[in-house]
This record gives C-alpha cells, sequence and structure tokens, in this order.
C-alpha cells in the first residue's frame, strides 16, 4: 500500500464536521496532520472548542489553530446552530478540552506548514474558506504549496439549503470562496448535488449503537438535532453526511462522478450571491479549475462509512 | 375529441421558431389565432417579416401584429444572428410576404385579444418576455385574462447557452422575464433542461426530405445554420428544438416531467444576471408559481415532432 | 412677448405637485395642455383623482390620463403617505371630482399628443418616471418627437431622502428613470441639490393667507403634513418647493445654475440602487446627456412663486 | 508644545505620496516611525523599493515593512502607471536602496506595533486599504488597538477620478474600504472634494527649484508626469495634493471642513462600485462612523505645504 495521504483539515465543527474527522481518523489511507478551526456551523470559539474536544474524545494528538472569527466582507450570521445546536454538537456533551490551540493564528499556521513542504500536503476544507482566502491572499506563494484542495461546498445543479441558490459554506463566506476558486490550486469540490444523495439513516445509527461503544452513541447525539431538522424541514429521516462525503475523494474517490469544469462563485451581492456554478457549455471559454462531483453512489458511501466507524469502534476495543 | 386550445403566439423568428410554428399548424390539438412578433434572434423588422412569410409559405391566414424592438432595460445584442443566420430563418428563402402586420402594436393587440375573452386564450411565449411583460405592466387586468402561459425560457439545472448561467431568451431581457414570472399568469416552462434532449438529427431531416416536399425542404435550410453551429460549438451533429417542445405541453404533456416550483430571475446585473433558477429547497417560502419541464421523453417526442410533420406535408398534398 | 410653452405635466400628486399644477396655471409663459396621472407619491387611484380635484378646484378645463399603477421592476411602496397625507393631498378636502380621465391609458396618450405635434410640445415629469419610460419602449419615435422633458428627480451632490443615496422619484422606478436619461430626449434635471434650497416657511404661507382666498387655504391645508413631516424629520420649518421649482426652468431659469453632464441612474440592485450621478470628471467620455441644476437662488424662487400665486388670486376676484 | 503624534503610514508610492512622506518628515508636529508598502498606483515590489528609497534620501531611518500585492476580491489593474510614471515615481531617479524590509508581512506588523501599544499610535493610509482590512480581519483586537486612522480616499460629492462615482484608492480595493470604514477606528476621511481644492502649480514648483537642493529637484521630477497628465486630461497646469493633504489633520486641521456622517463603500459590484457616500440626511439612521473633510482652505495648505518644504531643506543645509 502506498503512503497516506498527509492532510490537513480547516473545518467549523459542527455535527457532520465531527463525522468528518471521525471517518478520517479510521481510514488507514490518510494521515491527518493538523486541524484549524474557523467560524461557520457556530462561532470561532465554539469550532475551536470543539475541534479539541473532538480529537481528545478519539485519542488522536493532533494540533488545532484558531482561525478567523467571521467572513471577510458578508455580515456574520447565525442559521447553523438550530441545525448544530447550540454547542454546535448536537446533543453530544464532550468534556472541556484539556489541550490548547497552538499560538499561531490558522492563517498562519496554514502559511507556515504548507510553504515548509510545499506540495506534500492536502487540504481539507470543510466550512467557510475565510482561512484559506486569507492565507492566499497575505501570502502569494501559499496557493502553488498546496498539493491538492477538496472542499465540501456549493450547489451546481441542486438547489441551495441556505437561499434558492447557495449552499451554507459558500453562501457564509462567498468572497473567500471566490478567491479560492480563482487560486490556481487544484479542487475537487463536493456540493450537494452529492452529500445529499449520502443519507444516514436512523436504521445506520441504530447498528453503530448495538457496539454499545461510546464512538456510537457519541454519532447518534451529535447528530440527534440535525436528523430532527431534516426529519422536520427536509422532509426524511435520517441525514446528509456532507462533509464525511469529502473523505471519499481520497478513499473511494470510484464512488464519486466527478467532472473538469471552469467553477465559479458569485459575488454580486444580488439574489444569486454564494451561487456556485459550473459553466458547463463552456461559454465563458475559461479553462477547467476544478474537478466537481456532480453525483455519488449514495448509499455506497453510507455504508463505507458505517464499515469504517465500525473498525474504529473494534480497533478500540469497543464492540 | 375535445375542442382545441386557442392559442396565440409571441414569436422571434428565428430558425427554431418556425418548427414551432409549423408543429403548431400540424397539430389538431391546437387552433393557431394569433402571432405577435418581437425582437429577440434578430431584429423586430425581420422577426415581423419572418413570422408573416413564414405563415404565408405554410397557407396560414393568421393576423400578425409587430412587437417590441429592444428589451426594456438591458442593451439589445446581435448573438443570435450567427446561430440563426442574417435573416433570421437560416438558408430558407422565403418569398417577400404579401400581407401586413395588424394596425395595432402587440402590446395592445395581445391586451385586447386577451381582455376580450378573458381566461379563453392560450398564450405561448418562444421568445425574450418583452412584449408580454409591457402588456402585464401597461393593462393591470392583462394577467388574470389569460388561461395559460408556456414559455421556452431558462436553464434550471442545465448550464446557461450565452452566459455559464443564463438561456439565451430570458437573458437577452431578464426584467421582462421577472415582471411575467411573478405575475399571476399561470406557466409553464420549457427550459434547456428538457430542450437539448429533444435533438433534431441529419438523419431526421434526411427523413423528412424523401417526401420531396417544399415543407421538407424549407425545415431543411431554415435550420442548416442552426446545425452547423451546433456541429461547431456544441459537439453534435443536429440541434435541439428548443421552440417546438413547447408544443409538448398542449399535445404530449406525458413526454415532459414536470413539476410545480418557485422560480424567478436574477436581474441584479451580476454575473447571474439571467439565470433563471428553481427554489427547489424551499427556503423562500414562497408558493410554487408555475410548472418547469425538468425532464423529457426527447427522442419520443422527436418522433412525434416528424411525424405531425409528415402529416401535415401529406395533407398538403405533398410526399 | 413670445408665445408661451405647451405643457404636458405627468404627475403623482401630491402635495407639492398640487403647486407645481397651481405655478404653472398661474403663469402666463406656460400653456398647460393635458395631465398625466402615475403612482407614487400615492396610489394611481388617488393620483388620477387628485389631479381632476386639483384642476376643477382651479377652474381648469385640462383633460387627464391615468397612467401607470406601479413601478416597472422594483416593488412599489408607501412611504409616500407619511408625507404627503393619507389621500396624497395633505389636510386638504377637495370635493370629488366631476369630470372623467380620457379613455386613453397615459402612455398612449403621450404617444399620440407627441406624435401628432413633433417637436412642438413640452414634457414635464415630477413623479416616477414609470409612463414616460413605457412610452418611450412601446413607440420608438414617441423619444424625438419630445421638445424638452423637465424632470424633479435625484440627489447628485446631495444625500438621497430615501436611501443615503437615492432620491424619492428615481429611486421608486430606477429603471424608468435609465430609460429616459438614455432615450435621447432633451432633458433639464431638477434634482435636491436644487430644490432643498426653495423652502417655502410658515410665514410665506401667512403670507398668502392674508388674502382670505380659498386657493391660499389650499395651499396651507395641502403643505400642512409636509410641513409637520419636515419639522419633525428634517429639522426645520417649512418645507422644500421640490415639483414647483421645475417650473422655474420656463418662467426664470436664470435663477437657476445649470451645468451640462453626463447623468444615469444606479440600476444595479445594490446599495446605491437608485442613485443618480453625474460623470464631472468625464471618466466615461459618454457625451452629456443633460442639463442639472446644481444650485438655485432658493430665496428669489420662493418670492416668484409667492408673487405668482398673489396675481393668480387677485385674477379669480380674491384677495 | 506637546509631544508629537506618534505615525505609521500605510501608502503606494506613488508620485504623491512621496511629497506625504516628505511633508510628514518636514513637520515636526509628527514622529513617523513605520511605513508599510501596499499595491496601488504601481505593484507591490516598485511601492515596497519606492518607499525605502524616498527614506532613504530624505535621511529618514525608518522601517519599511512590504504588504499585500493584490486587492482582496477585484482584480487588480494598472491605471496608475500612467500617471504615477512606470516607476510610480514620475521622472525622479532615485538610488537602489540600501536598506531591506523587516522580515514580517506589514500585516503582521501593523498588528504587532498597534497591540504593544494600544491607542498609542496613529495611522494614516493613502493607498488602498487592503492591508489594514487583512489586518483587522485576521486579529479581531487590532481595530480597537489604533488611536485614529486618517484616509485618503473617496468622492462624496465630488465626481470621481476612476469611474463617474469611485476615486482610485477607493476603487481599487473597495472591499477593503467597507471591511475598514465599518471597524469602528475612529477615521478621517480625506476624499477628491477636499484634495482636488489644494493644487500645486508649476509656478510653486519654481519657488522650490530656487532653493537649489535636491529635495527641490526630486519635488519637480516625481511630480513631473502627475503634473503632466493633470494638464492633458483634468484641465489645469499643476496637480492635487491628494495624499499631502492627509497631513493638515495633524497639522492645520483649521484648514479642513470636517463633517461627521455615516460614511459607508459600495461593494454591490454595480456601476457604483467604489463609491464613497455619505448618509447626509441620515434615512439609515446609523450613527456617524467617521469626520470627513467636505472642503478645505486650498491655497492655504499649498503655501503650508512649500513652506514646511523649504524648511526641511534649510534645515538640511539646502538653499
Amino acid at each position: 500500500m502506498s503512503s497516506p495521504t498527509r492532510l490537513i483539515l480547516d473545518t467549523d465543527p459542527g455535527a457532520d464536521d465531527a463525522l468528518a474527522i471521525l471517518l478520517m481518523l479510521a481510514s488507514p489511507e490518510i494521515q491527518l496532520e493538523a486541524v484549524t478551526a474557523v467560524h461557520g456551523n457556530v462561532g470561532i470559539e465554539k469550532t475551536t472548542r470543539n475541534a479539541l474536544a473532538i480529537l481528545e474524545f478519539l485519542n488522536a494528538d493532533i494540533p488545532v489553530a484558531r482561525g478567523c472569527s467571521r467572513p471577510l466582507i458578508k455580515s456574520p450570521h447565525n442559521w447553523g446552530e438550530s441545525v448544530h445546536g447550540a454547542s454546535g454538537l448536537g446533543q453530544a456533551k464532550l468534556p472541556e478540552p484539556k489541550t490548547e490551540p497552538v499560538g499561531l493564528h490558522a492563517v498562519d499556521y496554514l502559511i507556515q506548514r504548507f510553504l515548509a513542504e510545499p506540495k506534500e500536503l492536502t487540504l481539507f476544507a470543510v466550512g467557510p474558506l475565510t482561512n484559506i482566502a486569507l492565507a492566499i491572499r497575505k501570502e502569494p506563494k501559499f496557493a502553488e504549496a498546496v498539493k491538492e484542495l477538496v472542499v465540501m461546498g456549493g450547489a451546481i445543479r441542486s438547489g441551495g439549503n441556505v437561499t434558492p441558490l447557495a449552499e451554507f459554506n459558500i453562501h457564509e463566506d462567498p468572497h473567500a470562496a471566490h478567491i479560492v476558486f480563482n487560486s490556481g490550486i487544484p479542487i475537487t469540490l463536493i456540493p450537494l448535488d452529492a452529500t445529499y444523495k449520502c443519507l444516514l439513516a436512523p436504521a445506520d445509527v441504530e447498528r453503530l449503537l448495538k457496539t454499545g461503544s461510546p464512538v456510537a452513541h457519541f454519532v447518534r447525539d451529535v447528530m440527534a438535532d440535525y436528523m430532527a431538522f431534516y426529519s422536520k424541514y427536509e422532509g426524511f429521516a435520517g441525514c446528509a453526511l456532507h462533509d464525511p462525503l469529502t473523505v471519499a475523494a481520497i478513499i473511494a474517490p470510484e464512488l464519486l462522478h466527478l467532472e473538469e469544469h471552469y467553477v465559479d462563485v458569485d459575488v454580486s451581492g444580488g439574489v444569486s450571491t454564494g451561487k456556485t456554478y459550473a459553466d458547463f457549455m463552456k461559454v465563458s471559454k475559461k479553462p477547467a479549475n476544478m474537478k466537481v462531483a456532480l453525483d455519488v453512489k449514495g448509499r455506497e458511501f453510507v455504508e463505507l462509512f458505517l464499515e469504517r466507524i465500525m473498525s474504529f469502534i473494534h480497533a478500540q476495543g469497543g464492540g
């Protein structure tokens, strides 16, 4: 087996963010080397604390850097709390973390890490792209030092989930997304078009709970509010594994239907602000700047997710 | 059989507009009562002349009213001529029409006709929506007098064909589309999502040509430039039956996959100007304002189209 | 003396609109030939009724046409009623008019009148420009048939009075203003920069009231709410003679400081929507499209206004 | 005399930037402690080099930090070079600087300096506001650590100099200006409304040249292209002392007519993008966020400027 993908995760935990971290730790193809926190589902105080607490709970000794507390231009808003619960982790109650974030700001931490080993590290972003955009603007060499960037965000053919046209991560900082998408970094985008097909059902959670493991209870609790929200507003029992699906880009790319397109974000301030669009018919004549997942074998991914969590629980002596 | 749908067509012929007229005349379910011309594929002088010439060529004694010469707000542009040929009718050469447009402006003609028989007439629009928007704004009772409006326009999940996000008819007068979509008129929208699946292939044209009928030659000639354009830019031989597909809403609605959604147009002036979007996830909480065709049994429609044209040719004594 | 300026007034009465009508009737240099009503300060029902009632009250046998009931694109709003009172005429109570509007829509009436005598008639517009924009778009020959257009609207160097950047008439239908300003009609614009310097003070109203004339009482009553609004929000006793100042363009142009500039309106949908701007430094390289009044001898105009009203009262046998 | 104002200057030299530095060094009321360079009139390589070279030429041992190379969101453009010459310093030829910029990025240097001595240092910004906006977004405590910020930028009642509505510094990075203006930092804004009244005439340059000092020759050479540009496009001999006028906020505030207003920047992407507007009529109900110089005793400032330069030359043993 080839050596694992060395990865830094930029995240705003966040219920499904927690499951993305869990899936990364449960996947031998990935070596998670650092986590940078960003505002998003909840405020920066909470996302930083949650990142630390999740990693401690999962016995992962990985540095966390605290990042930006608000979007570049638009005013922050608090839509996320109703989905992710007041703490950002739904009904899960994790102990206060004992560790502290590293001394560097996430923007500087990202710059330092990627410039130290150019083209060696992969970056994942599952929250608003503020930290990464600031790193790009502050350090012009940052973009070319990133081997690959995998982003959860956008709604291409799908409708948006915060406006008719826009998905939360991109809409929350559209200007940051515009900067990142046009930076020259090789990008794989995982939009709602794919993530809404990866539905974790109550029966799936039941399967995990049979192990009796605290990790299984954490999965149940962290997704409880999320599932309640989906049940109320989206009309189905269960919830989408938005952030965890990014991990498929490393561990099971064959499940994703990827197409190369020129993709950008509307930052006009009009009704389409935050819309992530692909130039399918190439009318802009611009070269493709990313691979975008327009479809996925959704149930297969959910099964893989469950399998990996089960293995992780067993490896920890659970079940 | 129930009585035919009494229909007024607002159009900018235009190569595929000509085929829509032909299909209407070839369909006993439809009684085409009038045509109103609008700027669009080519200028108003040419679209008016073409409407008259097509109807004369097809022996249809139907009044034509001349309408608006430019979009409400945006500057007109001439993109269409490369697709529809300098005359708007590709390589087809029709005799100068002997008839004249009616004395009334299309806006007033539409107002007069629909107010004279409220809820009796169906309106089809296969060009920019300028005439209809002006009728709505000038006569507040117009909207409620229209029984149904079927529009060719927009790109919902599809990419746009003039910008990455926008389709020609809507982009050419986005403000007019915004007025029409929010007018309360019952609308069925036929966007690129459906029309790009209805491809007339060169072999289809060959089948028609075997009749030896002048109508078949007209079909070949009127679509010649269009097919050349598609072959060059869209990468397939053949071309989409955009405007004719609207007729399916009357003669073969079972071929269309229609969903009810709130649909509007971006008029912000930003990169998404002219984007026709559906609020699939109902985040705007606005009630559905139209039925939109998101899919179609494309080949079945093309076969139906060919069948009807063949019958028309035979009825005229051709073949 | 040369023959009087033959004039058609497009208006949304409206308190200061009433005084503009009064000043026109009191000025021998002007022959007011027709009034077209438009939505604006209050709805179209009220502005049409008010136009009829004012003309009857002032014994002027002049036709009135009813026009558009809402802006072209933006949603209408009712800000005006707090300034102009529920009826649109403040505290003034005029009898129900006995006359009816002409049968034609204002848009068609304007087209008919100006095309019948090209370059003979002057148009004044003291409300939103919806009627005039529709006339331009419906009849391409309309613009060149207008001898001159004098518009009350805009805030060039002045702050706006409905948004920080925009004045009411222009902001209420910015797309209409954009159409009119770019139509080629020779325009004189009277913006807030000038009108806010023409303040009718309570003492001025007192002078009129000494005549004991019903016209003087009408002036007091029609401006009562307006003055109360100014006193509350603008911090001075008295109120600006916005609409009457347009009449200075005919009867006392020497009071206006007019400059020629390229002037346009922001219709982007952003924070500056409805901003009327002048390209003072000619960075757009566009030729001037209007004369704009950037200053005025304000008190001299108010004195002239009072003088004319006094003469009118005396001529009517008042005082 | 009270102790001098301790000041850090963020600048993009730039011809008039050079004169602002000269005036600061010539003013005992000011202690210039550092310079941070930003993209703007020319690229960041040149503005950093120019800042170092100017300070060496003027014998000022002051640290320079290199900052951002492009605007936050909009694409950079090179309009400035035609006004400021290819080097950014017109016809002036300064030796290559011997000193180097400090090791820290300007954004981090600003954060470090202001957080080290909260509310002790004054910040001047005479280029695009990119560095300062990034400092605000990266370090939430930065804004409250700045004692005062004086900005050259904007066109309030004045027309713009790059678009009909917008001034160069603000237009070059409107999003940065929006961030800075809404940051809570106490701001004094010096817009075109004031700076275009401070015209350095050829005769003024002649007066300086009589000293025979290299500093006088530098003033002539650095402004040569600028004066040629003004003479060609703005129609007067001489040029505006845009950046130097900021210094008046410290050394001669009595020359400025300052008003307190809520001021913001249009970042909508429409025609008014980069427009700096004041809510004169307080329609937004937002509290004032800055003092803005709407007028200036222009000739008196130019005389003061000349006086200070003469004194500087004499102090250096020139003349």
